[in-house]
């Protein structure tokens, strides 16, 4: 593709076709215009197969604004839908549509609030919701879902990742894996969710990151192609990047060729001042070699010496690492804690496809339409009551406990103010015959979770940096239960429904199914 | 991000921190300009779990070539480097290396052959071969893999999808699953690999394509939403698109509503003169409502109109529909064939993330270096004999046996040409008890597969076409053994070695194991 090819794939026709002829149908009704609100929201947390996510981390939200803020139909947009043609061989659109998509084709009728950006956030509730002219708020939603379901996806398997590494040093090393430009989203994801650097220089130069990487196993080989050895190579690299040094050691052989050759390196780094930075093991058992690895780098004095360990890791597989660690250490005269505090785990295919589960359901939904001079609630009913849709303007609270965790999420109409309420009933969104009681005692905050952030196509609000984001999903995962951050079987986190809301969902299933209630 | 941001992110940036780290070191050492030989190649086929690719598609060349040409260091990327500091706070890259990188840092030394898009590939052959100066051929590489895997991982996956609907319409629906811009590469790669449309607009715009799609289940719960109908929802479409009519039949209920709803409207459209073109069925058991759908469309005469499935399709479940409609429609009194030569399938997630698997393997690895004088092969041997790849400058050709069908894959050094053969020792790439004898009898044709594609930066040949692409796939699938295209259980198609490259191959080995042989 070409940059004007580029300008064309990723501006406003970067949606389905779907939308296209139904904004022309909306046209010729003359419904086009028609205020309408949609919600944006996914229906179950990544399922990995053998885990599954207890929360998930927002993310993409800015990028999705960016392209709402710079897409319009532009002339060459126009020029190729006019070529279109039914199959009857006359224009798939017509000439009165696609002059007013010409001239009304951009996002500036359009409200959004949103779950910011790093917060952490549960199914079926409101994440994004749109409001505006029903053929534009139509037209987004491809885009919505595209931006906001996968940076989400990714940011959660960050951040599952990060929690299992304990918090150590976790790098975003999988470009060479990822989709095409895609990749760039997957690495600004995994900033949010929890990787701490990502080895892609390109996005790091966007976002303000240093990007993190050191030499491949190709710089050994070709300094053995050329007759020369893997010392050579290592002291090649320790001679341009002294302070930085940190060594591949499993090209040849991890414990008899590349940690021995890498501790000579470091010797003589440290005679002339310099402190190394450690090593990377990169296949074979990652537990077993970073013990034996720590057990040499320790003999010659490198105790601070940082581990790092890449090949397809993931969650399970570092739970794994760190579980054989602890036990399999002390035979050797190694602490665990102290091997475990000097890893750094490099992450690539399995976090930028979020490895088990590479989509998230994320689906967008009409709730509302003005019509007849009031906003009215819609409904979609399934056979499935779980697939329902909460109907309506709504938002979205955030209930803490007396030890400050949070203990539900709870969605309102949007004039209900739980604050206001003397005790909270928690209706589950479907069963009827779940619901709880919290009273003030067992209250010790409650905060809204869905921020005004484009009144009329205008952003209303800065963009929180990066940092906020990491800061922001720290806390929240924090403010979490343990049970629901673990990794296997989490305890299911509560999503409920005020009772006005729930009387109101229930009443528009019984209309829909011709029933007075 | 905005535009300037996106051409940093997307430009000669878009690589692996280390590959410039790596970079500095071979200009520091004078080697920057030492003239190398990669091979691109993949080791295994897609593992969906339960399933597994017999063969792959390649896809993806175009845009990386693309990348190449456009992609050079700019003044914004040197500056951005130049900020980059080591742990001891002096700048990480040094000026002159900088300034070579500015004034050198693009692609036109390089020469690049390759293995033609919408051609069937297997694992172990080069599929990209990359020479040229050593530190660009190098920094070149993370794009390469990012952009060939990916492509060729979701082509792979359409033509599986394709080839189990049996050659029926197959639509690519999966924008709103994608990976963010990535979704564009696949749903190119998806039009290479099989897939007939996408839903995409975009994109289709760029390859001229005519985009799919018709309305979304939005449409009829907007009527309702005003107090209107499912069949006003399906008038108002019919209304616009006489001649293209395809309704969402699910909304409420399929068979009570969607279904009788849709002929009223499809026989309005008769007495006008148009032919209706179809339903679509997008939730619950698709192959008993589509017998039941077909059995309601020709009562009353519409036996021509196309039914689309969609809904989490993927070569499985498509086979699973097939399966049953073949069992249960005779029981319905319809003919199953008949009803299968009217299904249309639109697949959207399963195919965009190539579900199961949603990565492929492509390694980039050193194969010749030039030194004093002459090119030098190099190995990386590997624990697991297979891993090992094949050493030196080689050629890659495809064997057809006496029926035409493709029988080996077979890899030879580049001076070699297999026609001047009497007979073709076939030898397992790793296995040396592996190997098999083809005498001129048994062989039809022989075909080499690498195509000279750019030499030193510039273009030797024309981009070929989707449909040249599309039409080189076909073919190709269609000499395959029908055991290899199994979805389940795939024979194992013949990768070999010339006796030559097996015995260059194990002398590098014994070398760098420093055994004699």
């Amino acid at each position: 593709m070409n940059r004007e090819e580029q300008a064309t794939a990723e501006g406003i026709l970067f949606t389905d076709m779907y939308q296209i002829t139904m904004a022309q149908v909306y046209y010729r009704m003359g419904l086009q215009d028609k205020p309408v609100q949609f919600d944006h929201f996914f229906r179950s947390y990544p399922d990995y197969g053998s885990h599954k996510a207890g929360y998930c981390v927002a993310a993409g939200l800015e990028w999705f604004l960016d392209w709402l803020q710079s897409s319009h139909f532009r002339d060459e947009d126009i020029e190729y839908l006019r070529t279109l043609k039914s199959r009857s061989g006359d224009p798939l659109f017509a000439d009165d549509f696609l002059a007013w998509l010409r001239k009304n084709g951009d996002f500036s009728g359009i409200s959004l609030m949103a779950v910011p950006e790093g917060r952490v956030i549960h199914p079926n509730t409101p994440i994004t919701v749109v409001r505006g002219p029903l053929a534009m708020a139509q037209i987004l939603e491809t885009s919505l879902l595209n931006q906001i379901n996968f940076q989400t996806l990714i940011a959660t398997k960050a951040a599952r990742i990060s929690e299992t590494g304990r918090g150590q040093l976790m790098l975003e090393f999988g470009l060479r894996r990822g989709q095409d430009r895609g990749a760039n989203a997957a690495a600004r994801a995994a900033l949010i969710g929890g990787a701490d650097a990502t080895s892609n220089v390109g996005i790091s130069a966007v976002l303000g990151y240093k990007p993190s990487g050191t030499h491949a196993h190709s710089l050994v080989q070709l300094f053995m192609a050329m007759g020369m050895s893997e010392l050579d190579a290592f002291r090649a690299f320790a001679e341009v990047y002294p302070d930085d040094c940190l060594l591949l050691v499993d090209t040849i052989n991890t414990l008899e060729s590349g940690v021995p050759n890498a501790i000579k390196v470091f010797e003589e780094l440290r005679r002339k001042g310099h402190r190394p930075l450690g090593i990377r093991l990169d296949s074979g058992d990652l537990a077993y070699l970073s013990i034996q690895a720590s057990r040499q780098l320790d003999a010659a004095g490198f105790t601070d010496c940082s581990i790092v360990l890449s090949n397809n890791l993931d969650e399970l597989i570092i739970w794994q690492i760190l579980t054989q660690i602890t036990e399999e250490a002390p035979r050797y005269g190694v602490d665990p804690d102290r091997l475990i505090s000097r890893l750094v785990y490099g992450v690539g295919t399995r976090l930028i496809t979020s490895w088990g589960e590479p989509a998230l359901g994320g689906v967008y939904k009409l709730v509302a339409v003005y019509d007849e001079g009031e906003w009215k609630p819609a409904i979609k009913i399934s056979e499935s009551p779980e697939k329902t849709p909460n109907p309506g303007d709504k938002r979205l609270w955030r209930i803490y406990d007396r030890r400050g965790k949070a203990t539900a999420d709870l969605v309102s109409l949007h004039e209900e103010d739980p604050h206001q309420m003397e005790s909270i009933l928690l209706r589950h969104p479907s069963d009827h015959t779940k619901c709880r009681v919290l009273t003030r005692e067992d209250i010790s905050a409650i905060e809204p979770l869905l921020e005004d952030v484009l009144v009329e196509g205008r952003l209303v609000r800065e963009h929180p940096s990066i940092e906020d984001m990491r800061r922001r999903r720290q806390e929240d995962v924090e403010r979490l239960d343990p049970g629901v951050r673990r990794i296997m079987y989490p305890h299911i986190y509560h999503v409920s429904l005020t009772q006005t809301l729930w009387d109101l969902k229930q009443q528009l299933i019984a209309a829909a199914r011709g029933i007075s209630v």
